[in-house]
């Protein structure tokens, strides 16, 4: 195989390996013996968990980078549903990321900070794209820019730490926990959705139960 | 001393060096010696990190239970506002807690058992006060339980949260940190209060620049 293959199938049985058990219960061993291949093999491509997760990481940010670079030359409230629902598919492909953000982030320095990078760069642009939803009258009722960020954060916070939440209750996370999140995450916007945006919210719920 | 004074003294200084430097830094060896109390002593009370935070936890929640168990006979804007305020002042307090909280549960499921049962209880009862918040009509516009429990879910990650999302930045959490994390509280919840209910919320706001 080559390098790029098997770093590939490595990642992705980590992912695999880590959503279904949770990535402080899966050594690298175990990932290498999913892969059927040596513990040499793997350590040679990743020299330990962290750097698999860092690595994992870097693809995330690629899917988003690339996906959603331009979200806010899009300000309808159609593509502000869509961008819900690929936070959320997203969230389900990675959750064991969101599960345990805060112990990934506190047990690795370099992860924070590409992290905390991400997300400032992210939230930049998703200020841009909800000021222009409000000039174009898709969001009404939102007075100030102070306004604009709280209501940013909190959507951030639940697309966050909503596993995070539910793990506390040692619940199953499955697809309806994701369509879950997704009520939670729109319901603090809907106050301040017009009723066409609010159709567009309601559409985009019926495809997170196609997420596969 | 006595073994309630022992064990007060080792509880206060594990809270304050958890606080400024997080639990995951702080040994219950540097405890011992901030409290000047042989390690064998510390050892003795409490026979590791875990069972000192599990004690701190318990102190958290006997404090929760005694101040906050009648909230649903107060069902009044004034109220509502005094329990935010309250809810912030105890983060403030247990600020290391709700930094870490979820490597601290995933370290210890006895924790997280304990943490899970205090969340469904308390739950409950603020379905109950927010149900009698509408009937009385300090909160308008929410239209069906479903959206009750969703707006208290929010609220409800974010007072969680609210730390460790802060905390990826590597900022320093102070007194404005915890204001800033009242008015994203507050903020999802804007919309239904009356306008007397508001001014409350604000009032409130005034008081969390007094914490201590």
């Amino acid at each position: 195989m080559s390098t790029k293959v098997t770093q590939a199938l490595i990642v992705n049985k980590a992912i695999e390996l880590f959503n279904e058990f949770g990535a402080h219960h899966v050594s690298t061993n175990r990932i290498a013996e999913a892969c059927h291949l040596s513990k040499g093999n793997v350590h040679y491509h990743f020299k330990n968990k962290e750097s698999l997760i860092q690595s994992i990481f870097e693809r995330m940010a690629r899917e988003i980078e690339d996906g959603w670079g331009d979200d806010h030359l899009r300000p309808t409230a159609e593509h502000m549903a869509k961008m819900f629902y690929r936070q959320l598919t997203m969230i389900w492909e990675y959750r064991f990321f969101y599960r345990e953000l805060t112990p990934l982030l506190q047990n690795d320095r370099l992860l924070k900070k590409s992290f905390a990078a991400l997300r400032k760069k992210r939230m930049a642009k998703l200020e841009i794209f909800f000021e222009s939803l409000i000039s174009r009258g898709f969001l009404v009722g939102i007075d100030t820019p102070e306004d604009v960020s709280a209501l940013i954060t909190i959507s951030w916070i639940i697309s966050d730490y909503w596993l995070s939440y539910i793990d506390v209750e040692e619940k199953n996370i499955d697809k309806n926990t994701i369509r879950e999140g997704y009520l939670i995450m729109t319901q603090s916007l809907r106050p301040y959705l017009t009723d066409d945006a609010r159709k567009k919210v309601d559409e985009s719920f019926k495809l997170i139960s196609q997420i596969n």
